[in-house]
């Protein structure tokens, strides 16, 4: 399986992505439609990504809990916008036990059909508020910030491993607040949370922005996202916080007593990013040897290869490898002791699955009692002197990876950000990829006729502060907003 | 909610189990009958749980992975039994999308009915050995040492907060040998974990067995488990090691070749613990005052309830508080600021939420340089220098209630284990609860008119060691085995 080879970046984009991930052992199909297998590999790096964000929401005050995986199809309908955006991708319980057959199997036992389907969350703001109504009373039971790491389904018709897929994992907070001002102070804060993790964790930069009315997330009042650049110039939202201002609240007749007295509805917000940000990495770092991992959520940070002729040398080699690995304490490292692999094909397949750092120990290294380093992305091998001073080498040597590889995605998503000022352009443009930078004036209308023509949508309008500059680059009106264009996953 | 009060255990010992979840606030009922919420704090103990078994699974070789939800329906029927086991509790996905129904809300769309129906897992051995037929050719892909954590779905009539519920939190193992040795090996090797576990890590003392042809897992060849004794001396299963022989992989074609160049098929384990073990704490070590959690996994192991008359005095005591938090460095520390309560409401709050060591602070303790230290499980408060020996003092504190949990656990299961040799006295001492143990001749109508007579099952049959010395205490045939019967949850 790890065997075939990887179609290059230049010939196609999107047969790479795939090699890629079967490459590196990342997922697997299912038998099921649209739902992956989180292969162990795969699966690390979404748990190492799962505990770096786990900590930050820690520290800004947050709890994790559990909410139901079914939830009562009538919730759905109860937030107008909601339901209008989730009713067409939802699996529906429909029975609750199979019988025999007559021709043999199983089949839904008729007797056994629920009086009120139930739906698999999609997403938990329903059946979440429905039980925030039972826990709030007074402002003492707010704010409420809670998070949830949990499963979601949302049938999709066209899947792509990590990017789209039927079921995916996730984090969702929701949080409940007795102001305004708190609740929007709240979204923001878990779109910086978001921002500095892309960035410090994943070496991905991002652009922060909100979307336009029609891009929002069904019942939000403010879509907050962040949106990265994969390598082809396409864009692919983040993570997303959301505003929610007091819609579920009113849906869910969710009220509280202020300290005046007076009862009023509470204001929420909901946040939330997943799986898709594996297939972020993948495409914001990999190359065309394979999968590339920022050392921050390499599930193996360095593999050590120990070279060997004959038994005798084998036990010597291995035996100095392993004192090497106990002076990377603190570090994921992995000791590849197999027999039946050369020494290229290990190379190989630790390149594939994305390694930042390897070090090769051959019997004249060791005579130096050194070992020498090669670096996932490239810049050449060099020794190490195996003393008290080698864990800081290493460490060093994986923080350069990280920064490098944050360094080359900024430099790609700021040589492929284009201000521009006419509708012509993009058109011309947006086939060669990019982010298209323009002044606009908010019109759902003129925003739909530009994504059937250009396939392009507004990934955000930037929360940098910049101002229009001059009249909407495609109705000539006077524009309302800087909007960023672009081909989206 | 908090306020209400807790039935006292002598009086009904199932209300008082509600009771202790709802005090506690632990979990909330959803409007999905048999689906739990876990509240924060609920959700926090299984967290712990969950990180001290993912280490211990880690030590063992084992990795984490991620397989779907949702599984076709005709996968349940290729292994014979356990379509036997899971059919009738199975939720069934028989739609993938709503639309607008004639009278208002939604209604699942008959357009998008499923060709053939999706079950939500109830346990994942169909799907993962579906794709371990696509993973394993060779004995070098042996073995596979697979773990996940997942939610699953038995759809239950009766219901009961943690210890039975439709969805519930768990892991599930799933490994793959290339003999039939060392996969019984493997199972052995887990159960041994799952007990280490649960007396070390929850302190609860258990009963390591095998169960009989009735009480195995539907598609298990042997199954394995762990009993606890409740304190109303009924039993509870608290965890499962199953060898299931060759029956997945003959059911999915999973074969290897062996070194000898012979394909065979595979050999396989599963095991698991779920959220009932959260149900399996409070049972063992709460009182009638409300939760009592083992230090290992309280989320607030420690709580400082500083107590004040006046500003300046509050803002003194705080800080003295803050400095006592800092040097409890590694502990789950929380120091209670409230303004809205006095010291009394803050105490038996946290009592009813099981935090293990109180520590209150006044002014007359800030005065002496100390604090006033008051265990969970009673024994009288004492006061503690705040030096540099307080950490050491605390940590032994901890160390002694985690003890002196497990001892009371362990001396309760020995007073109420008893040896009997007739049915007679099973029957008259059963409704006061306890192990009985038996000498027994393996028959599976005898067992089934037992449990009909007396609700008593077999909780397992002993790895100690012991041989029967006598004739079946039921049949007055030679006995097979030494058996342990109880009730159990």
């Amino acid at each position: 399986m790890a065997d075939q080879s990887i179609t290059p970046r230049a010939t196609d984009y999107s047969q790479w992505y795939l090699d890629v991930i079967s490459a590196a052992e990342l997922s697997d199909y299912s038998p099921v439609k649209g739902s992956m297998v989180l292969r162990p590999h795969g699966f690390a790096v979404w748990d190492l990504m799962r505990n770096e964000l786990d900590t930050r929401f820690r520290e800004t005050g947050h709890v994790n809990a559990y909410f139901p995986l079914l939830i009562p199809m009538s919730f759905l309908s109860k937030e107008a916008e909601h339901v209008e955006g989730f009713a067409k991708e939802c699996a529906v319980v429909t029975h609750h036990r199979l019988r025999a057959a007559a021709g043999g199997g199983v089949e839904p036992d008729p007797a056994a059909r629920l009086e009120e389907p139930l739906i698999i969350r999609p997403t938990s703001e329903t059946i979440i508020w429905h039980m925030y109504g039972k826990w709030i009373q007074s402002h003492r039971d707010l704010p409420i910030l809670i998070n949830q790491w949990a499963n979601v389904v949302r049938w999709e018709m066209k899947t792509r491993p990590f990017l789209r897929t039927a079921e995916f994992l996730w984090q969702e907070g929701h949080t409940a607040h007795a102001s305004r001002a708190e609740a929007e102070a709240e979204a923001s804060q878990m779109l910086r949370v978001y921002q500095e993790f892309a960035r410090n964790v994943l070496a991905i930069p991002v652009l922060a922005g909100a979307k336009s009315a029609s891009e929002r997330f069904a019942g939000a009042v403010d879509t907050l996202c962040i949106e990265a650049m994969m390598q082809n110039g396409w864009a692919l939202q983040a993570g997303t916080s959301h505003f929610l201002g007091q819609n579920f609240a009113k849906a869910f007749d969710v009220t509280f007593t202020g300290e005046s007295g007076v009862r009023e509805h509470v204001w929420a917000t909901s946040w939330g990013v997943s799986t898709r940000l594996v297939g972020a990495v993948i495409m914001t770092h990999s190359d065309d040897t394979g999968l590339v991992l920022p050392p921050a959520i390499a599930p193996v940070q360095v593999v050590i290869t120990p070279i060997w002729k004959g038994d005798a040398e084998r036990a010597e080699v291995i035996a100095f490898a392993e004192g090497v690995a106990a002076r990377l304490k603190g570090l994921r490292v992995k000791i590849d002791t197999r027999d039946q692999l050369k020494p290229g094909a290990k190379y190989f397949e630790w390149e594939r699955k994305g390694v930042p750092l390897r070090l090769e120990i051959g019997p004249r290294d060791m005579a130096k009692g050194a070992v020498f380093a090669a670096p996932r992305t490239g810049g050449g091998k060099f020794a190490i002197p195996v003393d008290d001073a080698l864990l800081g080498v290493v460490q060093e040597s994986l923080a350069g990876i990280q920064q490098a590889l944050y360094e080359r995605a900024e430099a790609r998503l700021n040589e492929r950000t284009f201000r521009i000022d006419s509708y012509a352009e993009l058109k011309e443009r947006i086939d060669g990829g990019g982010f298209f930078v323009v002044n606009w004036c908010d019109d759902a209308a003129n925003e739909a006729a530009i994504k059937e023509e250009t396939r392009a949508t507004i990934r955000c309008y930037p929360l940098d502060g910049q101002s229009p500059t001059g009249p909407c680059f495609y109705s000539g009106r006077p524009a309302t907003h800087v909007a960023v264009f672009a081909r989206a996953y």
